[in-house]
């Protein structure tokens, strides 16, 4: 049974809105796909895009990434790309419950055809929040919509980084968010796409524990010349989290 | 003029004797060369070698690394290869110095020729902290010691990770102390050469700043996953050392 809220916009039973604590925007999520995280919120931090850029979002999901990205750069242009049904789906209807047709399109299709599908060297900035795990032995149902959302299963690394290059411009920047486990593939393959790793970011989760999230800038022929920002620590001590995470979701 | 304690300890003017803070360990420097610094006594902590490995410390200065090593890891023997005339007589006295004769030896040579000096496959363990600087226009003396030492002038990073490779068995770890500018042309330089970036640990001086270290555990044939390991903070707020650091050296 739907509750009032959820008649007065429109969502379905396993639907749900949250509030993005950003310029009032407002996120449509449905639970059985897969629901934005913190990595997507640290990305949309962490990425930049000036006045009429264009920024091509790779398997957008619910589209979080373009819709806070946009709050935060005034000006840029956004696409966002997206394979599975539901999510495109969920997507469309989140740019026009936050009324950001003019900013954001979200188009139909699979990253491994990006390029063919959008354009080669036609867009400013590329971001990807892609599926982390290169493990897939083991995932009781490879068709549903969270493993595609996790896992390599319908693109891999290699996949996003390659058609990646060629949306971009040269010069263009690529951000990404992924796993530390994968660093050393993440470079390999960023290097043989022509894209050089310029600036990232470790998150540790606490100050005394392994980081688990790598955000990562990287600039289509660029020159080789790494900077390690400083450590994004997320919880402190007591378990709150710390003055930089709360002032990213707020 | 020496004083007495130079005479004592047979050191000439240019020298100096520091106390290593660890088992009553002595260093012999000479201030013309290049005086170890945190990274080594980083490094020499980082690095692990179990009883009855071999280690082979690839330019080794004036010993620091395996002087140190040997008081962490018992039962382990080390060679320290090292290029440069001066260096190499502060090493070989560095070990009479500290009666490690008997797990120390210390050899004359080219890192460039390693594993030709030194057999192919010999070693357990390779630990390296080498020339950090690739940008070698502008150099005053190039000929110069400390230039020598800092500046990728006799051997490159390609050079050292080539060789540290076939100077190990299979399964043999590789560790090296570096510069984040460099981490991507470390991590391609590994993979060229048969080396997995298995653990990682950056450096932050400050919680705030970016890192200025980083230390790197590779392993031969080994498979592709990496661990960042928990920030190593320098630094805290009040300038003081952290409590890890002054651990370290004790």
């Amino acid at each position: 049974m739907m509750t009032d809220a959820k008649i007065n916009a429109g969502i379905n039973a396993n639907e749900r809105i949250d509030d993005l604590c950003r310029d009032n925007l407002r996120l449509i999520q449905n639970t059985d796909v897969f629901c934005f995280g913190m990595d997507a919120v640290l990305l949309s931090t962490f990425a930049k895009a000036g006045k009429n850029q264009k920024v091509l979002d790779m398997g957008t999901g619910n589209g979080v990434i373009p819709i806070l990205m946009q709050a935060k750069n005034p000006g840029s242009m956004y696409t966002g790309l997206e394979i599975q049904d539901i999510s495109y789906d969920l997507a469309v209807r989140n740019v026009e419950l936050n009324s950001l047709s003019d900013k954001v399109n979200i188009v139909k299709g699979d990253i491994k055809e990006a390029s063919h599908i959008l354009g080669g060297a036609s867009f400013n900035v590329v971001t990807s929040n892609p599926p982390y795990m290169n493990e897939n032995h083991g995932i009781v149902n490879p068709e549903s919509a969270k493993a595609i959302a996790r896992h390599e299963l319908l693109c891999s690394l290699e996949d996003v980084v390659r058609e990646a290059s060629k949306c971009l411009k040269v010069k263009g920047h690529m951000y990404m968010v992924h796993r530390p486990s994968r660093l050393v593939d993440i470079f390999t393959s960023m290097k043989n796409n022509h894209l050089e790793p310029k600036r990232i970011r470790l998150v540790y989760p606490h100050i005394d524990k392994p980081a688990n999230m790598v955000l990562i800038e990287a600039v289509k022929g660029g020159r080789s010349q790494l900077i390690v920002e400083e450590p994004l620590i997320v919880y402190n001590s007591d378990g709150s989290y710390t003055e930089e995470l709360l002032k990213m979701y707020n």
